[in-house]
């Protein structure tokens, strides 16, 4: 099917669904039919089938290995971190998975800035997701660095031309995220590596909506050091272990701020001076978690299986029917597009602003139509995954919120409550 | 029965196993009767049977409720950390669980000097577990400070004394473990605590041997700060999250150096500007594993229906009977107790060393006898745990090692594997 003829009715959506090569994928994933259009996989992505299985499999080597199952659990990191590097890239040896997308910016970010001394500036964007922000933050006032804060409509990404615009040889860093979590805007991770490289400067990329969602080529990009979440479009579950990548070249020069023994040369040793391994192993800090490790794993499978090409030419389908149908019953009703307009500049997921955002949230969510997420203080997202989401879902969820927008109930105030 | 007046024939200790009033907590656990003695359980401690189910209901809710399953997931790492609490004499609202042991001691190292800054000299153990060694190591010279490393007979522990002995205005931390990983030493946290604080110092414990195996009275002995691990005497499983306490007055005093959105005032909201929430929230980073808590909840609940006085008395008990066995049967043998002498200041394990002890180790293993553990370059750690460990358990592991001390076979050089 070609990219760009999308379904335009709800018959259109069923007949793309029943030719749709990805179909089958569905099925590999736990959900019930009759309940709501789960647009919200961009923050916790649905649970594969195969997840349990996983770990009842770990259970059972924990249970009769005991401390001996290490023998071989102790290279998991690096083995699910060489399957995640083929979804963003990356070739094998540069990608661990461990910590937290949090804990992996700052270890990483903290070696970008120990690895350009004498540079006191870093480059961020204040439309970024807020740990990226804050740790950021964090950074810079514990060692008196200025951010140089990047700003603009949240529809656009950070452009190569304003990354440039703040760039200098006072730079030592440059924080950005390839998919910005609220809009949607896709950055150009090569013009911005250009730019940063020529001012003498490391890129830290926050990728947890882009991994798994778009194309990415950390290696063909020339990209630096890269984060990302294990529990959106990697589908490992709540709280999944991230991961982390390190160009080849760059993991000798850099140290991690946090000196563990899972970085340790001749870890077992136990010797007197922390020797960091050559390879990426060095940015593992402590003990890895296991069952976070396995159900990662099978989070994983389906991505590899179906391709990121396949995957993303339905994601970009799906986004476009979203789009083109927003525009005919969304607009007029106040809603409007708060993603880039043009599709090639857009991730996995679209997003609409409207005054009523919030109440319209709660509506879909209490009477079982969708499940969305908001982000203050306007913003719906709705993210259809090509894995498990249908054409006919994507059509219905549009239908649904313009039909909220449209109910008088949309405009009884609503307490904010506790939201992911 | 009375404290020291333990076992001293393998039907004394058929005899106290069948009067002990802890002896139906082996049952909670997964173990196969026809299995080795498992004697590392402070490597990696057993599985509660309730954890299968316990990793099942989360699968449940993550596949019923999605993303909606934050609201009553998100306290998860207080609610479990305050029933971590409870093992380790912390009131309320000061414990979370979080992260890795490695990056809890980081973050609580790296907030405490910057709580005294000013002061250039951090005292640690030279003898001390590895990653507490190379974290102070990274800190120190991240920042320029002076390590006064403490040393001595394996045998001891850091002596309060010994730890006065290089406290100065200068010193702004003192790191030190409450139960050494290699010799079961018991630290005098009380007693350091106060020297340290009377020089203006802070102090953080490394609790990783300690909790659930020892007394621990974090507010009772005027603890500042300190971690400990999941995956030993927690029974959290391989890669268990790790806790953290910071002392309920300090919490507003001091910042972790990794500012997350998970210690954010109104998180969802998103706000500009990190403001850390006021309490224990603040030490938390990115988005906690479930999996791990889940299991890690799992895992304290048998210590807590124990509770640690019955827990520690056994324990002592078990470690009283193993001594005195391996006074009668190893030390005619060559070995040496390389735990304290006196069981007072012992933590829930004794090491024996021997010139022979790693290949002692594999035999004990090979022939499915022992599970011991080896630390270089010449202990073996015979750790009994009190909620699953018989008494004759205790008794035959000691006879299964003299057996292969007493061996050809064990002379026999064997290379040294990766062990944990």
């Amino acid at each position: 099917m070609s990219l760009r003829d999308v379904p335009s009715s709800r018959r259109e959506a069923l007949a793309a669904d029943a030719a749709d090569p990805l179909a089958s994928f569905r099925d590999l994933f736990v959900l019930d039919e009759a309940g709501p259009v789960y647009m919200d996989g961009n923050s916790l992505g649905r649970q594969p089938k195969a997840t349990a299985l996983a770990l009842s499999r770990l259970l059972e080597e924990w249970g009769s290995e005991l401390v001996g199952g290490w023998q071989h659990w102790a290279d998991l990191p690096q083995r699910v971190g060489d399957r995640v590097g083929r979804l963003v890239g990356a070739a094998p040896g540069q990608v661990v998975v461990a910590d937290s997308t949090t804990v992996n910016l700052y270890k990483l970010a903290a070696a970008a800035l120990d690895g350009r001394p004498g540079r006191d500036e870093v480059v961020a964007d204040a439309r970024d997701f807020p740990t990226v922000r804050y740790v950021v933050q964090g950074l810079a006032s514990q060692r008196g660095l200025r951010v140089r804060w990047l700003d603009g409509p949240w529809a656009e990404g950070p452009s190569v031309a304003g990354v440039s615009g703040v760039l200098s040889p006072r730079t030592a860093l440059v924080c950005l995220s390839g998919v910005n979590f609220r809009s949607g805007a896709v950055a150009d991770m090569a013009g911005v590596n250009r730019a940063a490289h020529e001012a003498g400067a490391l890129v830290v990329w926050d990728l947890s909506h882009a991994g798994g969602a778009v194309p990415v080529d950390l290696d063909g990009t020339g990209s630096d050091l890269a984060v990302g979440c294990g529990y959106k479009y990697l589908n490992g579950g709540p709280g999944a272990p991230a991961w982390l990548y390190v160009r080849a070249t760059l993991q000798g020069e850099l140290l991690p701020p946090v000196w563990g023994w899972w970085g340790q040369e001749g870890q077992f040793e136990m010797g007197p001076e922390y020797r960091p391994v050559a390879g990426i192993g060095r940015f593992l800090s402590g003990t890895p978690s296991l069952m976070g490790l396995v159900a990662l794993d099978a989070g994983i499978e389906p991505l590899l299986e179906a391709g990121m090409e396949a995957l993303w030419h339905k994601a970009r389908r799906l986004t476009l029917l979203m789009a083109e149908r927003a525009e005919q019953v969304l607009v007029p009703l106040g809603a409007r597009l708060a993603s880039p307009a043009r599709d090639e500049e857009r991730g996995g997921h679209i997003s609409v602003a409207h005054e009523l955002a919030w109440p319209a949230t709660r509506l879909l969510v209490e009477r079982g139509l969708v499940v969305p997420d908001f982000r203050p203080p306007d913003v719906l997202r709705l993210a259809p995954v090509p894995l498990y989401t249908r054409y006919v879902e994507a059509w219905d969820a549009v239908g649904h919120l313009a039909a909220v927008l449209a109910d008088e109930q949309v405009r009884v105030p609503v307490p904010r409550s506790r939201v992911t």
